[in-house]
């Protein structure tokens, strides 16, 4: 389909996105109510998980927000209305998982167990879109990582998602629900929570870059990812709602071209004209669930949804800066220290 | 090893087994204790998880019974005196698991987490070996399965059960725990909680052996399956307990050879005159969590572990009967109808 199609799709439709106030999850509301599709948002603000009601300015009035958790039972109101869900509340810190894992298995399973079900009971074999992360395969075997790529995780955010995937596809294979689960590589773009430390390379460069400070890179610089800018991660899941009967239930979503850790701080450095980038050993408690080398192979996702990644790293970190320039305040604020809402809980 | 070296290296180790009162946990114990260990049990009897207090009946007094569920604290008392650890507890259930998934999750992974957290505080490093199940696999994609095989679990038991295993796989990479998975096919013999009535197939055709009823099979009962014998079952634990440095993590275990389910029940009803077996169509909740065809490539088991299934299946099944001629009201209380104690839950 083309974008144009994409878009009269969804226009009049109801759609219900969970995770809405997040970095994703907003910019899909953002297209989609563009798009004039009736939006419902549900998102509880689970402290640490990126949700900033500043994220939805420019749709403000004309979505519906739900402050429930996506696992609370009131969830079925909003359900009973929705044509499509895109499933994308969650907490993505690796780091966070490996703190405090109880609290990663309630947000990431617990959860969305409860909304799977209250998804068969209220909107049953509704479309539902999964955004799912490259994290569960762990360090990878071979490169590019494609969908048969065993299942290994580093820690214990990627032992979570991938149950959460399970029962997304178990659920589907029962007829009960009708849900394709995106496995995402590093997205990065406007409206990401980079004031928390916890968030993954590509949000502690961006917050580095927005306070004019020099990047630290932890090992050489020469690991790569493959960074998929947001708009492209969007165009993915707008497809992925809209596909008729799809024979793949499972999509490495990845990006253009993998690029190293030190080529993305370079070309941030050269746009912001910062300080020279550092390089530190890494520390011993990232070393353990860092995954080397990445990058995915989404033959099969550009396939099944005629999907292409369009954005280019350079111009698509320009405009993520210009957005940050413009916005600082409501993403950094200068009263409050860049710190770990769980440090203290 | 040979036999009596594997029981000499557990003589005089102090060794803890959770689910020790349930099927397998209570045959290994009986085999650690006669081998001269020191045995804690830690079970807490949850319902429907086939605790039976009988199945130690033959090594009553000579090992610790400690009723804690493995995910409270207080299980780091007897963790903190094990050498090594024997995970045994959890619910095996998929009918279970598919009406109370919230159960499952709480009894198979959260339960799971809470144990293997307390393990790291309590026995670091400590070899642990866990009992984990063929049914994460799903409906094979080809046959034998191998431990390369998809994981595509085909019920909430599959899910949670696989979360499980890798909780332990990823303590075991940050060398948090010593761990090795053992992913075990269907286990028969004696000690099997007959009396419940989602515990699978065999125990199924056992029940029905003991009380001389006709077995009924749902299917035509050319579906075949690899049991093996509980003390083969027991033998690999033993074994996996024991080994240094294991170079594999995880490892399928089972039977000698496929037989169908139609050879089980033909075998038994002649062993017991029983009536003709009666062939069912599928009821639609079990059909949609069937598994089909099923057999277990253990190779990798067996040239790591130097082990071999050795109990015929006549003589299996014929043992068992007599440990449930002679058991009989410690089994299947002529008072009680066998229910399911979750049916009213």
């Amino acid at each position: 389909m083309l974008i144009s199609e994409i878009q009269r799709y969804y226009k009049d439709r109801s759609v219900l996105v969970t995770g809405g106030l997040g970095f994703i999850g907003s910019n899909l509301v953002i297209s989609l109510a563009q798009a004039g599709a009736r939006v419902m948002v549900v998102d509880s603000s689970v402290s640490g998980c990126g949700a900033n009601p500043f994220n939805l300015y420019p749709v403000c009035g004309d979505v519906d927000v739900y402050p429930f958790d996506i696992g609370d039972q009131e969830v079925e109101g909003p359900l009973r209305e929705a044509d499509i869900i895109f499933n994308l509340a969650g907490e993505v810190s690796h780091i966070h998982s490996m703190l405090f894992p109880e609290r990663d298995l309630r947000i990431n399973t617990l959860a969305q167990l409860r909304f799977l079900q209250a998804c068969r009971r209220a909107a049953p074999r509704r479309r539902i879109v999964y955004a799912s992360t490259r994290q569960v395969y762990g360090v990878p075997q071979y490169l590019p990582v494609d969908e048969d790529h065993p299942v290994v995780p580093v820690d214990f955010n990627g032992v979570h998602e991938c149950a959460a995937a399970h029962y997304h596809q178990l659920l589907t294979r029962l007829s009960l629900v009708d849900a394709i689960v995106l496995r995402f590589t590093n997205i990065y773009g406007p409206r990401m929570a980079i004031q928390l430390p916890c968030q993954g390379v590509l949000s502690v460069f961006l917050r580095k870059a927005v306070r004019g400070e020099p990047i630290t890179i932890y090992g050489d610089g020469t690991q790569f990812r493959d960074p998929i800018h947001v708009s492209d991660a969007c165009d993915a899941l707008l497809r992925a709602g809209a596909i008729k009967n799809p024979e793949l239930r499972t999509l490495n979503v990845g990006g253009r071209t993998p690029v190293t850790l030190s080529e993305i701080a370079n070309e941030l450095r050269a746009q912001r004209s910062l300080p020279s980038t550092e390089f530190l050993p890494f520390p011993a408690e990232r070393a353990k669930i860092d995954i080397g080398n990445y990058c995915s192979d989404s033959s099969a996702c550009e396939g099944a949804l005629q999907w292409h990644p369009v954005m280019d790293l350079c111009k698509g970190l320009r405009e993520t800066m210009r957005y940050y320039d413009e916005h600082a305040t409501r993403y950094l604020p200068a009263s409050h220290p860049c710190s770990c809402p769980l440090s203290h809980s």
